[in-house]
């Protein structure tokens, strides 16, 4: 008993350091829960070094160094715009490299640029240099092309398809809500770019139509989750809705998403947006949840670690506070898990590690990137 | 907020009369809450009649007729079979009217047979007489092959596939476990027949193969759900899982459930009971509840007086103590919405009734008929 009740107050103290938790019992696996570093400014996205490190950003502008042995260097990495503006939801994002990282050292990451007045989701590149200590040759290779006040929905995840091109999510802004209904702009989208920004010849909207040729997918909120199937290679995304519409979409090439036109959500002061739920000519989710959880981060799960959840995709999610397993059979949900309840932590990211632990981040002012290990139970629990 | 309060007592005091709750506020309804009927021996099953009135089985072995006008007839429909045992989780369960009752006058019902020590699932049919008070002419037309001990796992659920061929649902027995992996005996099968009984000759192990003609679908723990999807035309069965094992399916001919063999559950005392998820050759649920709702009854809506509610499904829990709606697009399950959790009652089935409004019965030795109807949210609530 004694044990079980220290158990409980570490969990519920979660914020502190920790090496690891007492053994969690789920569904299909037992887990502890390690601390990897803490003490970072709102982390927002985690990338995974070939030598076994990781950069890690702080939404507070800074990108990180955690190194193979686990330290955390104090020195953020050098070489950021200095257009990159801090503001409500916006700061520095997500940080990706390049599949041809070993070779290339090109390091991707988006961010907000501009003022609290006139800002815009921004995507750069840059090459990290030997010791890690700057990013080199930094260069922007998209922004979008709309100014919004406010510092609401940026998207901002990327996922490369492969060496060649990379999708990155956007949102609509928050108060340009109608604007992810014109595909003249790239207000709630999903873009797809070559390596180097440049637009693909068969993106669906390259034309002369004024639609925006960097659009993959339109009529989306607020895109913060994206990942491949491995089962199906379907590109999978999540996306913040209105109260009760948070959804999860397979995206098609130049599929409308239906916000806010269609959605299962309505207004947070409970008004309604729209009697649609379906409409002709706008793609369904696959999933959506009531209530909200607020998702901000997802991956599919593709270690063998975990034998029982290869293959099933996990969700982090800010107001919801948890990480939810989705068990996933081809290209559909088939039941739902919550995990980390008990932390009562905000969760902005997870990623599936090349070690088969999942990391996850807190949104905290002080937050933290823990890591779920494999565990056994001990037999006198 | 007097108001707000005796809407609560009068929820949790469901099991007392009452003719209209207070408008109940949901995801994308509002209704009330009306008891059609109260009294009833833990009621199982409801078939809507073409007058307007209803017949309703209760568990505890008695047929009772509802009148157009809602007035529960004291005395029980005559005509029975004698060898009806009450016994556990048996007794007189299902019953459905052939498609052309109007014509025909027949009506289908399954129930336990046999005593406490060798019982099995049987179904019967009859004429209902012109004032209701018998059945007529009432045959057995099939009876599991398997004679078992004790109460448990009898299925019993009965869909007209349309006014030739009939489904019927059945469990292993409880204690029989393996026996749903032996598709010599009816133990955890669906079965299909026509609607006097005899063997379809399209049926996909009819042969002299040793397996039973009459198996639709094998591998089945206790199938108490069954419907057809009107978006699709395919038929969902549920059945109870072992703890965390709940499951909806899809039914395939001759396709194998995989109970015992392959499931996401395991033992209620915490035991696994198998590693495989997935096991080839055994189709994949395309639902799983974990926890366990215990899912006792379903039925797609059909009606037209609940517009966002048209084409989804609604499962009745026992221990889940919940009406659960599934929003379902095709043949996918994309989000979940617990209904009546404050009433605390055990839910046995639900019904899309021909007037729109959604029937349900609780599991209760008084359990009742209720009767979600649309209903207004009061302007200052």
């Amino acid at each position: 008993m004694l044990r079980g009740s220290v158990s409980l107050i570490a969990l519920a103290c979660a914020a502190a350091p920790a090496l690891a938790q007492e053994p969690v019992e789920t569904e299909q696996a037992t887990f502890a829960v390690e601390t990897v570093a803490e003490g970072l400014g709102f982390p927002w996205s985690l990338a995974f070094l070939p030598d076994g490190g990781m950069l890690v950003t702080e939404r507070d502008g800074r990108l990180r160094v955690i190194e193979a042995d686990g330290t955390l260097r104090e020195d953020p990495v050098a070489g950021l715009p200095d257009d990159l503006v801090v503001v409500n939801q916006g700061g520095l994002l997500e940080v990706a490299l390049h599949p041809e990282f070993a070779d290339n050292r090109l390091v991707y990451f988006s961010y907000s640029e501009g003022t609290e007045d006139a800002n815009r989701t921004a995507l750069a590149r840059g090459r990290l240099n030997a010791d890690m200590t700057a990013l080199e040759n930094v260069e922007d290779i998209f922004h979008v092309n709309f100014d919004k006040r406010r510092g609401l929905h940026f998207g901002g995840r990327i996922l490369f398809e492969d060496s060649d091109t990379l999708l990155l999510t956007l949102g609509e802004g928050g108060i340009y809500t109608e604007e992810a209904q014109n595909p003249e702009n790239h207000l709630g989208t999903v873009v797809r770019l070559n390596d180097d920004g440049s637009i693909p010849e068969d993106n669906p909207f390259v034309g002369p139509d004024g639609r925006a040729d960097e659009i993959w997918t339109w009529g989306h909120r607020n895109v913060q989750g994206i990942d491949r199937n491995p089962a199906t290679g379907s590109v999978w995304t999540h996306e913040h809705g209105a109260r009760g519409g948070d959804e999860i979409n397979i995206l098609e090439a130049g599929a409308n998403y239906g916000w806010p036109e269609a959605t299962y959500g309505i207004n947070y002061d409970g008004t309604v947006i729209t009697e649609n739920r379906e409409l002709e000519g706008t793609a369904q989710p696959i999933w959506y949840w009531n209530p909200s959880i607020a998702p901000a981060g997802m991956a599919f799960y593709t270690g063998e670690a975990f034998e029982h959840w290869n293959g099933d995709l996990f969700v982090a999610a800010l107001a919801g506070q948890q990480l939810q397993r989705l068990e996933v059979i081809d290209d559909r949900v088939i039941s739902v898990e919550p995990l980390l309840e008990d932390m009562q932590a905000r969760f902005r990211y997870v990623r599936s590690g090349p070690d088969g632990a999942v990391y996850v981040l807190t949104d905290m002012p002080e937050g933290q990137v823990l890591r779920l290990v494999p565990a056994e139970t001990e037999e006198d629990e």
